[in-house]
């Protein structure tokens, strides 16, 4: 059996245990084992600090953009494999692995191009310049720095190439250094694109080291220069926020946890209207992409009262333009959960959500062996009861939440979930948008609303978008990346620059 | 004596016990006591959510611009009886009085203008719309809306006015509800502002609320649309940000603790120029202006190693025109330190920073009976010795230390402070300033270099400036605040919309 390796300090290293044991989801053969164990990780952090945080700074902006041009034409040589590899490792379908390599690639040539108009100083400005004294004597200009310590990213099992790459695009871009420490139940995918990485030289040495198995003691070596960025579960997310050392020194932390995305369909958007075969589209494909298992999937869909029926019935029928089946298999378009523990998690998920509601399609009981979950729609009985809100089922599940059609009702019931990634709201009426869109934006990252006009040309709310901002308040883990050049922000230091006016504006102004 | 009451929920109200007794750090003598005992903080909170920030929402940025504008000068009407309050609770200095509430002042109408161009949409678009799919039709914009909790914020003893309002100003233009509580000690001119805030009538109930004593179990009724912002030590801001209820709701937290600011004399800085007369000037205002008290006063001053001797004699020159008295005589430029407790740390980490430094002026021995403090220089006998560069001593203390006179070694030795609010250098050499500036750029908030050309111009390092952010990263505690409009982001919630261009652009858009 495989062993995968981590890169650190200069080398690839195997633990000096069996680790974890990675798994086909679809029959539960054992694909791979990694480990960490016998990594030092103060020596990991130390060579990221010592050594590529200098040579990728070394580098201007123009430069690290070009260099993540070339990373992403590297990964995209190797994407036959790695869509073997999703599949091995991950349950993905052909389309599923896609999704995630693109979306790594993708990510990548975004950043490049947002890079390559930044320029050669060691620095971005900040606005514009201010007068601060009696006369323009007296100068002051924001800038942003490179942060002069390490990013670690602890990425999610969902997105093994995409939610690594999309991190490590914007702390690369920034001048940091990063260690990546991805998911290790489905780090195949992971592991090969670190190896296309290594090998393709085009990262200063120290700047890029992975971590394949457990992060071990590796946040107790962080001080004030570094940051974290974690996606994942809630639950993971609170104990890396209230890391003693990190606390202690203030070290930056991104938390991007799971939330209950919503999607709520307006009262006018009636079922011949092009807006409502798009509602239906987005929420079986939210449900059977990556089974689910999308950080940005929809979990609660909001249906006017009296539309229940009408809705749940054409679920069912787009349900069945999803076979579930062998994610090698070209028609299937529903693989397995990603691994056993994930499996048990969403059957137990199924369960507890009948607490308040009633499987109307599918339910918890596993439709073949392996890790398969049959898409799953329940009919909440009671709109506000808490497990609706609070319980994530990270799978092909959805329930279906009457409300009284009003924007008021659907923004309270929405905003129980306490805070989202991604809201979808289908609706041409305009007051109603309005309405919806000011009522919900407090509580989300994004708020994406269908309507007739544009229904043939929008990518669907579950696609993250390098030009747009990723994350969300509470629940959702009060994190912030992507957004073109905001996603730097997070690994820079925003400075207020004060002196006499020509050698301030001279060295750091904006120059335009 | 004089009982410091809460107002909370519409009502002024009395603590059940005592508490805190605040007194005259110039004679000992009891002033008044304050007390939270008795408070429902479950109520303050809902107060502010259910009534405060409905009715700040309703408002239009423009108008709560113009709300600011009134509170200014109703606080401003009452300027004399807070400097007297000043000097009776904090033992201010008439200079030091006024550097407090005119702070607090100003910045209340630097606020008032930068909001009054916001317009009268209830959010503020974030940067331009954006094209999402293959035509314009798929739109993008974010904005930024006011989020939906109460804003906690826990103020420091030292700039009771400033400091609370800074804070409130911020927060109530970007339409969220103010829960402020004071340093208990010296609370006096904090509750009589209170006061002022409430009679005036300018902010809507439950916009302003005021807690007089300890903050009880506030944090424990927060969630993910509340906010907690943190002025104080470095202990505080840890327990603050590792608080249970606050890490797992993801609570923003921002804190600005003490840190080790640093002052720099360049090598070309020769003791004829104007630039070497203001970095003697600034240092002793440092030291002297509010006793040292203030989180921006430098307490490591970088001297060229031959120049030791020069320096040296000079500052304790100009510390003669910094006289040492009771805070209310006209003469005096160096009142006591605000509390008795401060006071015994002050003279502790005199105590402390001669394990390697010597005392070359001043010293730990109080020059009379209150809670005064010899203006201290110390001489490092290692430059790198760990408890100069994190020890803050807050008091009119500072230490000289060593350095080769190089840009390379400056940086080294002042980045040893793990973060600071702000660092000053004084050269006119452009090569070592700029070289300055980038190396301590990633450490510090802001950087100040002074030189030749605006000596005469300009405000000193220690003056936060309501345009220029405010905050460090590491020991200065990770936070921002300030800045102009950047101080309101964290009181926002940034969210992209997506959607038709028509709707998106129409009712989101810059409307530039």
């Amino acid at each position: 059996m495989q062993t995968l390796q981590s890169y650190v300090v200069g080398q690839w290293q195997a633990g000096t245990s069996a680790g974890t044991t990675l798994e086909n989801p679809t029959t539960g053969e054992a694909v791979a084992t990694c480990s960490t164990d016998g990594v030092d990780f103060a020596t990991v952090v130390k060579h990221a600090r010592d050594v590529g945080g200098p040579a990728l700074r070394a580098m201007t902006f123009a430069e690290r953009a070009a260099m993540l041009k070339g990373l992403s034409a590297a990964i995209h040589e190797v994407r036959e494999e790695l869509i073997e590899m999703g599949s091995r490792n991950g349950g993905n379908t052909r389309g599923d692995a896609k999704f995630d390599i693109d979306g790594a690639t993708g990510t990548l040539a975004a950043y490049a191009s947002f890079g390559k108009r930044l320029g050669d100083r060691p620095f971005l400005p900040d606005g514009d310049g201010l007068q601060l004294g009696r006369t323009a004597r007296f100068w002051g200009q924001h800038i942003r720095v490179p942060r002069r310590g390490v990013a670690v990213h602890i990425n999610a099992f969902n997105f093994p190439a995409w939610g690594m790459m999309e991190k490590a695009a914007c702390a690369l871009l920034a001048g940091v250094p990063v260690i990546e420490k991805p998911g290790a139940a489905t780090s195949l995918i992971a592991w090969r694109i670190a190896q296309v990485i290594v090998a393709s030289g085009l990262v200063p040495e120290g700047a890029f080291q992975f971590l394949c198995g457990s992060a071990g003691d590796l946040l107790s070596h962080l001080d004030g220069q570094d940051c974290v960025a974690f996606t994942g579960s809630a639950a993971t997310g609170r104990i890396i926020r209230g890391n003693e050392n990190l606390v202690a020194n203030n070290v930056r932390v991104n938390i991007e946890a799971d939330s209950i995305n919503a999607a709520v369909l307006g009262p006018d958007t009636d079922s011949s209207s092009d807006t409502y075969g798009l509602f239906v589209g987005n929420v079986a494909l939210d449900m059977c992409q990556k089974a689910g298992q999308k950080c940005t999937a929809v979990r609660r869909v909001f249906v006017p009262a009296e539309r229940v029926e009408e809705v749940q019935a054409d679920l069912i029928n787009e349900l069945a333009r999803f076979p579930l089946g062998e994610p090698t298999e070209k028609t299937t378009r529903l693989g397995p959960v990603a691994h056993a523990a994930q499996h048990k998690d969403v059957l137990a998920g199924i369960q507890r959500l009948s607490e308040a509601a009633d499987v109307v399609h599918g339910g918890a009981e596993p439709p073949r062996d392996g890790c398969f979950v049959q898409p799953t729609i329940m009919l909440a009985r009671d709109s506000e009861a808490e497990v609706l809100h609070s319980l994530e089922v990270f799978g092909p599940v959805i329930t279906i939440i009457p409300y009284d059609g009003t924007a008021e009702n659907a923004v309270k019931l929405v905003n129980l979930g306490g805070g989202g990634l991604v809201v979808s709201a289908y609706s041409s009426d305009k007051q109603w948008s309005t309405d919806f869109v000011l009522g919900a934006a407090p509580y989300h990252g994004r708020v994406w609303m269908g309507s007739e006009r544009m229904a043939e040309q929008a990518l669907p709310p579950g696609m993250v978008l390098p030009n747009l901002v990723h994350g969300g308040p509470g629940r959702a883990g009060g994190g912030e990346e992507l957004g073109a050049l905001r996603g730097l922000d997070f690994y820079t230091q925003r400075t207020a620059i004060q002196g006499f006016k020509s050698f301030v504006d001279g060295e750091f102004g904006s120059q335009d």
